[in-house]
């Protein structure tokens, strides 16, 4: 018989704890049944704690599963790639300053992805349970992709999309985890965007949420000032800012697929910082969030 | 374009919410999709400030709800069957101690519960979506009662509960609401009492857990203390209080309930105070709880 | 063993009792898995022996049920909220002759509707077997209602009615039985006119027939004489009829739902006197019927 | 505008019309989702106005199916064989007493019966909508044929029954009517009793009633007496009519098929007069029955 | 242990047996799970060995339905019914040169397609396993007739195709077997050209193949030689045969099938010589083919 | 129009090519709707002409799948682990004769079997369609490890297959690839043989065959001798040619599982020479086999 010693009932916070109970209660209820697409961004996992920050991401993407929302995982590995193309004695060969992708750099780069990135998800994801089902996009014609330029050799566009298999797999409440190798039909594989493939599978399932995990603290007005972070952007506002170059590099394939989702009246689209903790529970649960949403005026 | 004043991602106070949603993970895990049956007490509705109360209790519900558990009200309405037998002019008649409930007053009774008791917690559940399906015991088979005493007229006890129709809306994500007034099959009601019919329900629906929402803060080792309020107690436990007469009254069917339930192997049982804000939740969704969970040493 | 002491096969009577069933088998076949809507009024609830009028009815409602067509009962019950809003002391106000709905009026009307007339009938179909749902207008959204007029207090129209839930009683083969409280999906319930009521759920399940049980014999040439019941009218003829006040009083919103059911190509309508017994079988499988069916010429 | 001209609601003979539908009601209720086996008899078609008992039957039969009961039609056909055999110029050999069937009699009776006696019942059912698919027991092993004695040729037994097609044109509101040929799995086909037959699949389906329809007033204590007729004999009473020679020739599979489905548990057996109108109707939907009930006492 | 007297893998002959299946490959694929329905033609059950016949061709039926493609029989029985006629000793009347189907020859036509020749289909196929169904275009409505020509008596045509019950027979992984007798849904039934019907029949079902089996090696270009055989022809191309008079008599219900259903987008139709052995798996499993592929150029 | 040159219907050639048709028609038969598990040897991918004989194994793969079989490809990929740690510097390590699976040497394994060998097959098979998804042991929690001995490193045995989701693909119509590392279910990997995986796989599934193809004749009586390879062998014979030392080395877990499946109960097991075209075609679709045939005697 365990007597309790605390005064009141639920002793200290327990209006706290109620409280944040009760404010997510509007954000779950309006996800639950929904599919959320997040990317997770490859500088991620080769981070200062890549594990510590994985086991956070994966505890995330349980606790949203866990009350009836659909996660998609999409991932990069371009550090990984780059590491194991280095270890390999395999020299990047580059034109007009794109890295080129001969079928070694393929057959690497498809490598690292599928039997090294996408695994380590999986398996901090099965930490959970039997979560996860790790699949590339040669898979039952999941990314059909098209050259983007054959000077640049097995660097894919995304053709077509068949979400048939991912939306199979989340009816059976599984988190399909998705490395972007895409297939031309006739055999031959490519590497595809990450960011740009998120975004086309967001739109295919179709998603609810867009969401990219990144190591920068959502979209800046002035890019060296994490202060700067803005709340809420909209598509307009985010033309500007990549024009005058506030916005650039890696952020730019992530912009141009938050813009076209919410343009098209497809996701609601998020940037965050995949280093912090939780974050993604705090965007989509919190009314302040903690990231970038893109979205209309 | 919105420009974010915090300077952390997040703000003050990230870490502790997203602690709290951590912390609710595997709770949520684990009663999603399973059926929570809870007690909510006549006595609550006709305290303080009932319809605060009862607004707060339904959005508890209606987050149990919307995080895919299944949860069903039942309720009784003593208090307010007794008010409106006061305005009708009906005197109360007792033998050995007992009320006596003939035909008029059971008409009245379930006048009282089913149109009136029901209906103020459908409505105040319907706040939150067209979540709520009254119901009496007599629906589509639910509670056949047998007479408990001829001398007592048309009190019963639960002879069969039929789940069927409880089972049915459950599966349509809707929450039924049962006022506990049972027939006999040949067409004559009864009254049953509210607290043992709630674990009869629990017991056939199957439910995972059977909550009993009191005016007192859970069960106490000394009823006059709460500070001695038991946060667990094992069914050996409880037997003792009763014999001793530390637990009595209308904790008696509560009590007798929740042993039956954990001794056969069904729900999980617990005792709370209804009266503190979100009690439901906090008992549910934190490892401290607010209440007394009698469970197996 | 038992010899049989008739002569013919069948003895006296079985040629007429096999022409009734024959007779029967267009109008079944033509019924058979679709919905019949029949408002039972408050008045035949209130009449000289409503218990027996009420079990004629119950058993012609088991008997459609019996053979695969799907009833759906709606109730008013003006008689008996105005007995006990006299027995409560509660006198009425009226407002350029109709009378106003308050707050309390409203909680009374409900109580009786839902908790007295609704159970009384699920009663009596349950002798039938485990048929019969009471349901309030306020269950699952299924009548929406807006204000008729401030002045009136909670008086509702029809705004919109979710025949969902309903729709999937009757696909799990039970009888729903309606009391016409509405809510404005906040919170507050109104009194809705169950005539109005009944055509209105007619026309969104939608059901093949809208069966009106009244206390007069069908619909008269000549109010104050039987004899001039109409077989058949149009919505014409109707119109004539109220335009020169041979219709008038409660039969109004009665034919303003007959009207508006055929004009829009929904359900047959038909007017019935309640007080014959069996009048609901005699109409809907006999040839000659015993009431006035609306209909195009 | 039709004026009634009728006094009463309903005129006369309202009483006794409600009074015929009231009193099927719990029969159409104990039977409506569940399958009557009909043997049709072969006489029958052959009798003096066969196209009108055939047209009387087939009412009967779409009636049952109109109320949501399952019929299936079994049939033999033994005179049309005789005919066209006359017809064709064979002889019919015969071996003690028993008939042969060689190649050509088999084939000569499997034509008229598929091809002509099967046809015209369900020409007769299809009057009344696309109710009937004629089947012969070869099609998709619904009877498996075991040879009853060479010296008989065709002659078969019913080895086994798959009934499945049966019953998937049962769950299609289909009736299935069946002619006796069977096959013995290696492409030889026989000739089974219809009355065998009947019984057989009466018991695979399962059917909840086999009824047998004769040319004789169900089963007599004395069969020269057609007042003798019993409206109801157990099995026990069976064997000693048979003993006796009370029971004798066409009617002996019946009998035995009659006792084999009581004694066993299986569905309860009809011996009627096929010749009076409606008694398939009458026999299930009226107390007094007009042919004779095999039940346990 | 047995050991292996061949020398490589397979012995003499693998590849070529190899070869075979993997020809076969792309057509099985495109025909898995779709209809080929086949005309079989009454001549090949009347011509030198027609068991031997039948059961070749029943032989490939079950090898197109074991590898999961879906056979629809359609036959016809001139010959037979024919034969049948004279042995009864009836006289064919003819007007203009066309015969008159009275009464009494729509009777045996259809006893004779029904009960014999449909039999005969069904008992072959049935040697592979519980396969086939019998039916006449009676059943379930399957063919509606429309007289052709009052003068003829009852011949009809083909009014239309409810291919429900053929499909569901389909889906149940039966094969149905169809005569092509019709019924005006009056009762009446008329003979219908089963190459006709066959046509009909696949466009309703829908078919992907329509296959005529006859006794002539394809379409020739001139009808003396078979050397001539057309491999593939156009409709166009048909259309001048036809005019030539080249293609003549039989052939053209056939051919005017086939045109039909190329030049609509339904199935692909082929005529093949239905006496060579296994003729319908080399047409449809083979590049080359045995007969003649109607098809757009 | 394409006139014919061949005389003879179907020219020469015909009937043997029928012949192979008509055989393979029981065995497809059998195995429809079927699962097949075949084990893909990683030394066939390293082999002469890798591709070629990839795309040979490939196109009998789809060959099954188009015909209705269900097929699961296991596969192994030592000499590919090798060659990639021998690539990145990586030293093999052996205790005992064993060699010791680090962390670093399981990664790599991991990598090359998931992001390789598992890709080569997908894109082989997808070749034919969207037929393949790739899946590692891990995925769903498809196979459990356990350790084998702490001093091998992870090393793993099938402590469990949970068959769930690749019976969900193959419900589908997906060809699931499996590579054979498991999860110990707390987040650590390990690489399990893949033959006894196979075996495992083929038992939970359940399939009806298990198939192994090597780099052997099947199994020989006398290991240097092809010619001595058996058509067929018992589990006692294969205990005696272990015992004797005549099967030995990789061989060794092939026949164990074959040995454990078919004493069992479980699918019949075969060992083909993988290197031989279409052996499994022809071991599965003709009487004599090219392989051996693991059977009860």
């Amino acid at each position: 018989m365990a007597v309790n010693a605390a005064l009141g009932p639920g002793g200290t916070g327990a209006a706290d704890r109620a409280a944040v109970l009760v404010e997510a209660l509007p954000y779950i209820r309006q996800l639950r049944g929904r599919t959320v697409v997040v990317k997770y961004g490859g500088s991620a996992l080769s981070g200062a704690d890549p594990a510590a920050t994985l086991a956070s991401f994966a505890a995330d993407i349980a606790l949203l599963h866990a009350v009836g929302i659909k996660p998609v995982v999409v991932h990069g590995g371009g550090p990984q790639i780059g590491e194991m193309m280095g270890r390999l004695g395999k020299v990047p060969e580059f034109r007009d300053g794109l890295r080129v992708t001969d079928a070694e750099t393929l057959e690497i780069a498809r490598m690292v992805l599928v039997g090294k990135v996408n695994r380590e998800i999986v398996t901090a994801l099965d930490a959970h349970g039997h979560l996860a089902v790790g699949l590339s996009g040669e898979d039952a014609g999941l990314l059909t992709a098209v050259a983007r330029d054959p000077a640049l050799g097995f660097v894919g566009d995304v053709g077509a999309v068949d979400a048939d298999l991912a939306r199979r797999l989340l009816a059976e409440d599984l988190v399909p985890v998705v490395a972007t190798i895409g297939s031309d039909g006739r055999g031959q594989a490519y590497n595809i965007n990450a960011d740009t493939a998120a975004g086309a599978i967001a739109e295919a399932v179709p998603a609810a949420k867009l969401v990219y995990l990144t190591d920068v603290e959502g979209i800046q007005a002035d890019p060296g000032d994490p202060a700067s972070r803005l709340d809420r952007v909209t598509p307009d506002e985010l033309d500007e800012l990549v024009g005058s170059g506030a916005v650039a590099g890696g952020m730019i394939p992530k912009v141009a697929a938050c813009v076209r989702a919410v343009r098209t009246g497809g996701p609601a689209a998020h940037v965050l910082d995949g280093r912090a903790e939780h974050a993604l529970l705090l965007e989509l649960f919190t009314e302040k969030g903690v990231g970038t949403m893109v979205a209309l005026p």
